[in-house]
């Protein structure tokens, strides 16, 4: 990632710091076991996944006007927008150049899709966030273009980058995709559990105007009237923290958490039983252990 | 360009609204005529610089808080910030998958060197108005990345779309070059000329602390004291309009405007003796002729 202008070593080293689980990546690397093991190539799909997914969290940040990531500064705060969204862009191309040099057409091929459905997936959320008529089918469809797609996208590469045809690499997507939308309906389930250090549901969703499973469940319960009532307090009223309080118990009572619970459950289910028609080893093990971690972590 | 998204559609329309001159794709197809024809791939390449760049001034408008561009209003003036960071990455995403699904490794090649020279080129010269300790070394490498790398592309892939050999290609690149570094100062010039509105030199640069060729030269003229004295204005009184007026009555006295000229018609020669060793053809004409136009525009 050595550059030759300084400003830009300083922001990468920065980020560098603030690394996070890199789950990705350890994607990438199980699955290519699975499939026969890992190669040269498995390590540039990693490196690619991983700084794809960094661009994407800066500019995130300066989207979300976020001044916080991971415990420490965003870029966009130390630095301002316009550096973050060029150091963004930086690595977007400098993880795409990677590839290119490494002439892993096949790696660009699964993870350009990926890139695309990405943007995609947020623009159709800003939009619907702006009328809140996101229906299931519709959330499911989101959360498969924002989320899943990458780590699906991880799960092809890992494959293709151990030799794998083209059958088992389209099984190894299917299975990250199953994971990708477990992974965020845990996120959006997190939502809800209790703040450590307050004792209280976050309610952040809510209060950027995303509709996540369980709320959306809930609304399916509701009546014309009611549901009526709901979308009006989220679309004026979700600064009110009183108000999204009784908002998060009322999800809470409606059956919406049991409900995203189980279909969190059901996809998990879907991965481990892709899994299941290949050859057992330790590193499907490890990966059995990585898709349970998905929906059990706390953060 | 259509998505499934209908914000994106939106969007999209209204970029085509506002198209510019689209000056980087004619470089391609007249660079593939003079290299012997354009093909399918002329017209991807074309569409892929043509989709960069747009993202590019997408992210561009995000970065320096333009509201207007071309006349209308900017992506990030009518959908804010976020939609118009989300909009970028998915056309430059677009651009790429183009490329990729029609197999067009040597086009991404090309073009992804210089995606990363122009973050470079663009944080480096952020990273300079911080101190506005530019030399003239420094500038033209900050042009070269930051501009004439993309032209550079356009050339080269025009060559390569064509069939021509890697000896070829290298040489429309290095025409391209040459005529992306004489484009930049001619931007940099246009700043100094009269707005036919006001009769004012516009003088944008200097408000925004982006040292320009005929400025570097003007300050290499000066002693150290004087130096000083017109760096301190532009750090601190870059607003004030009356004084950067006398700073650019100054740089014109200085000769800083003919000496940028010159320079500029070095650059305009050296791409013309390029093209000079190509056989004559009415498509090496045109391309003359867009050169001469580079530099004798009026916006």
């Amino acid at each position: 990632m050595k550059s030759k202008v300084p400003l830009l070593n300083i922001i990468t080293r920065y980020i560098l710091k603030r690394k996070g689980k890199q789950i990705r990546p350890l994607f990438v690397f199980l699955c290519a076991e699975v499939c026969g093991g890992t190669s040269e190539s498995s390590f540039t799909g990693a490196s690619l996944i991983e700084l794809l997914h960094t661009a994407t969290l800066v500019h995130d940040d300066v989207v979300d006007e976020s001044f916080h990531r991971r415990g420490l500064f965003s870029v966009n705060a130390l630095w301002k927008n316009k550096i973050a969204v060029l150091a963004g862009d930086y690595l977007l191309s400098k993880g795409l150049l990677i590839a290119i040099e490494n002439n892993e057409f096949n790696l660009l091929r699964i993870v350009s899709e990926a890139t695309r459905e990405m943007s995609e997936g947020e623009l159709m959320q800003l939009e619907k966030a702006r009328k809140l008529d996101v229906s299931e089918a519709v959330y499911f469809e989101i959360i498969r273009k924002k989320t899943a797609s990458l780590i699906a996208s991880c799960c092809a590469i890992g494959a293709s980058s151990a030799g794998a045809d083209q059958q088992m690499v389209k099984q190894m997507h299917t299975c990250g995709q199953a994971i990708g939308i477990a992974f965020q309906i845990k996120d959006d389930l997190m939502d809800f559990d209790m703040n450590s250090q307050t004792g209280k549901p976050k309610g952040l969703d809510i209060k950027e105007k995303k509709m996540t499973l369980p709320l959306i469940y809930m609304l399916g319960e509701l009546d014309y009237l009611q549901r009526r009532k709901i979308i009006h307090l989220i679309k004026y009223n979700h600064n009110d923290q009183e108000k999204v309080k009784k908002l998060v118990e009322q999800v809470k009572i409606s059956g919406g958490i049991d409900y995203a619970e189980k279909k969190m459950k059901e996809y998990q289910q879907q991965a481990i039983n892709i899994l299941s028609g290949f050859p057992e080893s330790e590193a499907k093990k490890s990966l059995e252990n990585l898709i349970r971690f998905t929906i059990e972590r706390k953060r």
